[in-house]
C-alpha cells in the first residue's frame, strides 16, 4: 500500500538514518523541508554536498579544515610552541570558547579503547609524535576527555613525549569525571585548562 | 574567531534551522555526516533535492504526489464516492495505516483558524465543493482533527456540502482504545457517554 509519494518516502527515509531522528521526527522535517522555499532547500543541499567535498584535514594539527593549514595553525599570533591535544574538533570549539587558551591544537580523533578495538595506531599520536619530535615545543597539554579512555590516551601520550624533554601537563579534573568535553560548560573548562598540573 | 571550518560552520547552520534541532544536536549531525561516505552524503542531498523538484499536490485530492493524479486517486480498485476529508498528508498516511478505509481522501492543507488569521479561503476547501458538486459523492467523511480548529472546519464544510444532497460524516470521538478512563478528560468521557453504542 502507497502511503507516501516516493520522493517524500525518500526523504523521510534519508532523515530517519540521521542520529536520534525517529520516523515521527524524521516525517516532520521532510514537511517542514517541502515548505520551504526552493532557494533554501537548494542551500541545504549543497551545505551538505560542499562540507563533505570541501573539508580535510589540517597537515599539522588534524582538524577539520578547508585550507591544507588550518586557520589556527597558521594564524601567526598564536603561540605555536603549546600544544593543546584533543580527542575531537568539537573540542576545539569548546576550548576556543573559553578564550583562555592562545595556544595550538592537536586532534587525535579518538582515544585509546581496547574495549572498542581502537588502539594507539587508529587515532592521529605519530602524527603528534611527529609535531613534537621536529619542532620547538615547551608544552603539550592533555585535554582528552575525563574518562577512562581519555586518561588512558593522556598517559599513554605521556609516557611517549616525554623523553623529547617536553613539559606534559592535564587540565585539572575541574571537568567532572566521567563526562564528556562537549557537554562541560565555559567556566568549567577555563578553569580545567588553569590549573593544569605535571604528568 | 574561528571555530570551525566555513563549510562545516554552514552545514551546522544548516542544521539549526530545522525545526526542535539546537546548537548541539546540529553539531552532531554535521560530524555524522562528514563522517558518512560520499555516496551517502550525495544520495541524502539529492533526496532533499528531488523531493522539492518532483513532489506536487494531486490535482483531484490535493495530497502530495509525485504525478498530477496520485497513486489513490488513480487507484480503480478503491471507492471514489466516499471521501475522507483531512487536515494533511501526514493524517492521510495515519489513516491508511488502519486499513479501514478503501476511499478517498481529501487533503485540506491546514484548518480554519481565526486566531492564526487562517480563513475558509485559505485551506483547499473550493477543491473539495468542486469534487463534491461534479460528481457520484455518496458520503464525506470529516477527519479533521478533533480540536477547535477542527471541529470549526468539519462544521463549517459540513453547512457548505450538505446542500448538494451528500451524507456528511463525523470521526466518533470517545475514550481512546488500551487508555484508562481515569485519564480522560471530561469532554471526552461525556462524548463518548453520549454516543454510546449498543453491544
Amino acid at each position: 500500500m502507497e502511503y507516501f509519494a516516493l520522493p517524500l518516502q525518500n526523504l523521510i527515509e534519508e532523515f530517519e538514518k540521521l542520529p536520534g531522528i525517529g520516523s515521527k521526527t524524521a516525517q516532520r522535517l521532510a514537511f517542514f523541508t517541502l515548505n520551504r522555499s526552493e532557494d533554501e532547500v537548494k542551500k541545504f543541499a549543497s551545505a551538505i554536498i560542499n562540507a563533505k567535498e570541501q573539508l580535510c584535514y589540517c597537515s599539522v594539527c588534524q582538524n577539520l579544515s578547508d585550507s591544507k593549514v588550518c586557520s589556527v595553525c597558521s594564524n601567526s599570533s598564536r603561540d605555536h610552541s603549546v600544544i593543546c591535544v584533543v580527542e575531537s574538533p568539537r573540542d576545539v570549539l569548546q576550548i576556543e570558547k573559553t578564550n583562555e587558551f592562545n595556544g595550538v591544537y592537536h586532534v587525535l580523533h579518538g582515544a585509546i579503547s581496547p574495549m572498542d578495538n581502537v588502539g594507539p595506531d587508529d587515532i592521529r599520536i605519530k602524527e603528534l609524535v611527529g609535531r613534537v619530535s621536529g619542532g620547538d615545543i615547551k608544552e603539550v597539554i592533555m585535554a582528552t576527555n575525563p574518562n577512562l579512555e581519555g586518561e588512558t590516551t593522556a598517559m599513554y601520550i605521556s609516557k611517549l613525549i616525554k623523553p623529547f624533554g617536553i613539559n606534559v601537563t592535564r587540565i585539572a579534573h575541574g571537568v567532572p569525571v566521567g563526562g564528556e568535553l562537549e557537554f562541560a560548560d565555559e567556566v568549567t573548562l577555563s578553569k580545567a585548562l588553569k590549573w593544569r598540573v605535571e604528568l
